[in-house]
């Protein structure tokens, strides 16, 4: 843990309080750090920006992936001010941050009838078990896509 | 299941053929619908726009999200080319999306290297054995946003 981790949580914490005084989205706020720097910040603006997936911690790694020009954030930590739901707990393995820090858990978010813990319960479960009807179909037709992608030489990697 | 879901997911299909073949990202596609239209379509642009969030899923949620404006997608169904990995579910789950079609498998999408597989195990661990470590830390002071957010009177649910 960096020696200034406390200084960065209390900025993710500080941009939590920002977005409720300012009415741009709930008590969520998050900062990405590089080399002992913020690189980037963000709050939850799901209702401001009419954007389910703006999560402050998604809107953090955009930023920070945006300032760097880079789909990668290794070498960076994240500092966010409640422990990521699903969505957000997987863009942080997308992204390849290597230190996760919070401070509110799921158990406090639940609290105040967010979904993070009922979703990660959902996740756990097989398809067939969830609240939202999961069909598969025409993998016949979509696996020729992935075999093209298996034999295309000049692809990225991500 | 609308009848014309084969429609929808060839289309879903189909974005995922063009991305490879324009080299904008990904073997992936997804399309939203509405009322038996489709009202937006995505396909993974992550090494494209240097977005780690930029899934077909979330690129198709974002632009459906944008052309109702609206944080929610009630009422609406996800034809996606592959089974969608825990962040995009999660999104479709924060979105109220009510049905998920889906073609290619988390299996299939493994054998290309794709971390799906691996996230849904990581999601499931206690946070202490995940890969990536999580510290909690100064949960005394955000507790006080989310006291706040509790006492707030005017917030819009989401």
């Amino acid at each position: 843990m960096s020696k200034h981790s406390e200084k960065f949580m209390l900025e993710a914490i500080s941009l939590s309080k920002e977005n409720i005084k300012n009415a741009t989205g709930g008590p969520f706020g998050a900062v990405i750090v590089k080399d002992g720097e913020i690189i980037s910040g963000g709050s939850n603006q799901v209702t401001t920006h009419n954007d389910p997936t703006a999560h402050a911690e998604i809107e953090a790694i955009r930023a920070a992936c945006k300032k760097l020009k880079s789909f990668s954030l290794e070498g960076c930590e994240i500092y966010t001010s409640c422990e990521p739901c699903p969505m957000c707990l997987s863009a942080i393995y997308w992204a390849r941050i290597e230190s996760i820090y919070f401070a509110n858990s799921r158990e406090d978010a639940a609290e105040l009838n967010f979904d993070d813990e009922f979703l990660y319960r959902e996740i756990n479960k097989e398809n067939h078990n969830r609240k939202i009807p999961m069909v598969q179909m025409l993998r016949d037709e979509a696996i020729k896509v992935f075999n093209d992608w298996k034999h295309k030489e000049d692809k990225i990697h991500y």
